[in-house]
């Protein structure tokens, strides 16, 4: 078994087009031996946002502290808070936005679909 | 996108051999669609804890509320706090203990095998 806190893992930018006050600490990845799926801890700067975008992998997100909003393809916001858990498909659309004057923090689990 | 708070899902109790106070949420399951892995809110009370046991599935943990251990195949003792993250290998021998005098909460994930 493999322990550490999360805040001893790097937090790296996210780097993405249409992607802002974005960054994610890589906390269990195919580099500690994970065979499905890996966790990453977001955090999000106030006003930070991803892009309204997709992909083929599922997400799993529980959010641990800030306030946000979840926005789908058709533009409608949901609020995302502390113990709220998202499960977003494969394929759909979705935008995550930090609406807080404070940082969002949240776990998000994605398949590693090459594996 | 499905979007509920944890505990709107129901707390079920964990009745396996040699577990004791160990209920769990089922908040991000096959029902909810999901393909490929499973998001579970476990809450230990005082004392409770697993057996020393062992499965196919690896196990991804977040550590949410409380003070507990996780004791491995020789009898080993790690610390287990809020923002501890937990990697258990599949087939890898593992306990879970509360040692706190209050509930222990974690997110644990594990990978739908059968799918």
């Amino acid at each position: 078994m493999e322990i550490r806190h999360y805040t001893d893992v790097e937090l790296e930018d996210v780097d993405r087009t249409g992607f802002q006050g974005v960054k994610a600490r890589y906390v269990i990845t195919e580099k500690e031996g994970a065979p499905h799926f890996a966790m990453r801890v977001f955090e999000f700067e106030p006003g930070g946002h991803t892009s309204l975008h997709q992909h083929p992998e599922e997400h799993e997100i529980f959010i641990l502290e800030g306030e946000g909003i979840a926005v789908n393809e058709k533009g409608e916001e949901f609020k995302l808070g502390p113990g709220h858990t998202l499960y977003i498909p494969p394929h759909e659309p979705h935008q995550i936005k930090n609406v807080s004057g404070r940082l969002m923090k949240f776990i998000c689990l994605i398949p590693l679909m090459n594996r």
